[in-house]
């Protein structure tokens, strides 16, 4: 098979490095064998091609099974106001391989209930994903920009849906609702936005076909509140890509840290997108303590979604669960070990 | 003083009477005379009228000091495809008072450390208020609406803002720090949206007339963790209308429940709108278990801002204390009393 690399900045190259053993364990354990190519995004491609995500780069991620992403920014990039952001690259992957559905797990290991903000009780049973529509909404809407109005700087960005964007992302989520416990929660704010009342509408139409599954309609506030009031009630949530950045990271605090959380990014056919959900963490890049677990989690998902190999997705995911148990972690997590001494600990377990 | 009644749908009516209770016992103690005249708003105005709030309503609350608002909505108007629907109200309101900021204070009491599905010594110090711009933003910007193109409905709403409308909300904010801790949060996700590049351009511009408050910004995916994860860390949180919604629902698990908690929306002069972060709580409505507290905290903040009579807003605030510290509450914080018997507690005390 082969697999992009797309490390990216800060702490991106560090933990995509660790995930890339992974990867090679696996390959060596199981019989495969694993091709990559290594692409510039974000930051660090403004500074050699004076672009976020050179076409080249996205043609080549475009032609792989699948592609394994770090994280993109930084405050060298940071001014809002410039003409080339990193954000633009990873938009521009996304979009580019049709990734709209993005897939966001949230599970509670018993050995992190210390490291979460939220009471232990309120967190027993959590077993959650959320599905946030990626290549849509708020984000991708036009007009987006900046003019004047009656000299007056004025901004406008449009949130925009199509009955079959919305149709596709929905019903990947009652899909997955099928194999796990069969609820979908979609969340909107259709009592103000008409884009909601579009979604909502659409969704009760697709529900029809998945007569197991339960749906449940929910405003976006009270889905912020009841994400950490209620955490064990849901089972899969589907939502607006913007909501889905906000109520996603809101998620993380529930597993207990940032690190933690992988996800992966689909499309109808064509290589999946796989990235943590952290940032770049500028703060700590260099240092060798981020956390690869999310990285390295989003390389299980890429086994499991691109690349069929399911027994081997569960090894992985079952080297992190003991390096978790063992507290063979990073500092995010209360533990001491360095980045690579985490892949370290997994592929001696292995 | 003049003030307006909007009761409202569900347990509104319910807890704006207390509220009115509060009022006579404040307007008796200190020598005040409040006039009331009552609105229908949501849908019982559509019962009553066919719209949400008809135009002779929003005159009543143009001409008043103050408008005292419950909530609206519930689930005889809930079709999200009905031309009429009992947000409208709410929104023609706000923007026909014109109150473009809206305040929602923070603040976790000791008694009810319990509630908060959060950790206790993650709630020490939390203080704070989020600044909700309200009458701009994605609510309100235009177009609006669903259409068909090739042969699909197509959805579109659209995220907008001026300069000014921007500069006046954020001014607001930092007035409002200057007076408190002296920090300002200014949330929003400009790695992605114009409109919050625009924002933060402003915000950077207005924070010069400032000096002794520190402006902080963040984007909206790290707030809605950081207030969980470290809510002490705020004092004056700003944002877009959206942004500010969702987060705002967040934020009422600091407090232990929603019924806890008022809002403020003020505009450049005219009577300010006070309303209770709580919804209409259909399941409840007419059973007599509302909290009335965040309505008695509006009725607080309306003598604070708009009738200027500190000494009346501190005197109901101190009641509002005691009877949580007497554990004198409804069933939602682990109290006893009904709806007005809370208030009898108060009244009592008072
Ligand atoms: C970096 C940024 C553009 C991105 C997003 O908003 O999608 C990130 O926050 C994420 O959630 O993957
Ligand atoms: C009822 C609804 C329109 C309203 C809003 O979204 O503003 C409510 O959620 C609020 O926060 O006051």
């Amino acid at each position: 098979a082969y697999i992009a690399l797309t490390p990216g900045d800060g702490i991106g190259p560090e933990v995509v490095a660790q995930a890339q053993r992974m990867l090679d364990a696996v390959a060596a354990r199981y019989g495969h064998t694993f091709r990559y190519t290594t692409h510039l995004i974000g930051g660090c491609s403004i500074d050699q091609h004076g672009t976020a995500l050179t076409d080249e780069a996205l043609a080549a991620c475009q032609s792989a099974d699948a592609v394994l992403l770090g994280a993109v920014g930084g405050p060298k990039w940071d001014d809002p106001n410039a003409a080339v952001r990193p954000e633009q690259g990873l938009l521009k992957l996304r979009k580019g391989l049709g990734v709209f559905a993005n897939l966001r797990p949230v599970k509670v290991h018993h050995a992190l209930l210390d490291a979460s903000p939220i009471k232990p009780e309120v967190l027993k049973n959590v077993d959650m994903v959320v599905v946030r529509e990626l290549t849509g909404g708020l984000y991708f809407g036009s007009p987006k920009g900046e003019d004047v109005v009656n000299g007056q700087a004025h901004a406008v960005d449009t949130m925009e849906y199509t009955e079959s964007e919305v149709e596709r992302v929905v019903r990947l989520a009652f899909q997955m609702a099928q194999n796990r416990k069969k609820k979908v929660t979609s969340v909107d704010k259709a009592n103000v936005l008409a884009t909601s009342r579009l979604w909502r509408r659409v969704t009760n139409r697709v529900a029809a076909d998945y007569p197991d599954v339960t749906l449940e309609h929910m405003l976006v506030d009270t889905a912020s509140m009841k994400l950490i009031a209620s955490p064990a009630s849901f089972d899969v949530m589907v939502t607006e890509n913007t909501f889905g950045d906000i109520l996603t990271d809101e998620a993380s605090l529930l597993a207990g840290s940032m690190g933690l959380l992988p996800s992966a990014s689909l499309g109808e056919s064509g290589p999946g997108l796989y990235e943590p959900i952290h940032g770049s963490a500028p703060d700590i890049a260099g240092k060798g303590t981020a956390n690869p677990i999310g990285t390295i989690l989003s390389a299980a998902l890429l086994l499991r979604y691109s690349l069929k190999l399911e027994v081997e997705a569960a090894a992985l995911e079952n080297a992190v669960e003991k390096a978790i148990h063992a507290r063979a972690c990073t500092p995010d997590l209360g533990g001491k070990l360095s980045t690579s001494q985490v892949a370290d600990y997994m592929l001696e377990q292995f």
